[in-house]
């Protein structure tokens, strides 16, 4: 896949929460998971270990920061990270607050769902994306 | 789940390639996936961002070095990484080799099946394990 094919290079792949010079953090957009972000390294490259050893680090410390962050305001029962790319070999990191009462708990968010949506949790979920998004926003990320 | 009754806390998890003071290294033993190890971290944590700084930037450099050698030994189309622990809330690194004949590529190794396994090329990938398992323990690892 080169670049011109590759949709993370041609777009940002969803809503831009938070642009550095090197990722871009998006909102996943999936109704079912309003708690799943995306960070998306900005240079088209496969693998994390494709990068250099600092912009590892730098690509590292941001996932563990926006987890920080999620966790504080979302409160989820777990986090999961994920950097999968088999359909979209660019590197990017799911970031997905994980709750006991999901459709999937405590099977992977790509399993069979085990249960139907909690309408109300989801929506409770949702509401509180401004002020974690906010906060994000506020932080000071190279 | 206290230490008692967390199964990475009484066992190792699988079959150790690698152990250091932090983490350890274990082949999942799971037949249908020879290139599927975890990174297990000694101590129960549950989540990466509970990891001091300094612990953090040792696993993830260990979790880059054992994606390098699996790439070089195993040639996967992709490498997948993910935290989860949703079942086993003690931090864990699922390193998965990807490939295009596999039972599940592209789509995730939790979600459906979309094809039957390639007995060859799964004993092919299992033939190269101790090469790489030698690799990794020739490495000076902290």
């Amino acid at each position: 896949m080169t670049t011109a094919d590759c949709p993370l290079c041609i777009g940002d792949g969803g809503r831009v929460v938070l642009r550095t010079a090197s990722w871009r953090l998006i909102h996943a957009g999936e109704a079912a998971w309003p708690g799943f972000y995306r960070l998306v390294w900005n240079t088209h490259v496969a693998e994390l270990s494709d990068l250099r050893a600092v912009d590892r680090a730098a690509c590292l410390d941001a996932v563990c920061a926006i987890e920080s962050a999620m966790r504080r305001h979302l409160s989820p029962t777990k986090m999961n990270l994920a950097s999968l790319g088999n359909q979209v070999p660019h590197l990017h990191w799911h970031l997905v607050a994980r709750f006991d009462w999901d459709t999937h708990f405590p099977a992977p968010l790509w399993a069979a769902p085990v249960r139907q949506p909690a309408m109300a949790r989801l929506a409770d979920l949702q509401a509180r994306l401004p002020a974690l998004e906010d906060d994000l926003r506020s932080r000071a990320f190279a």
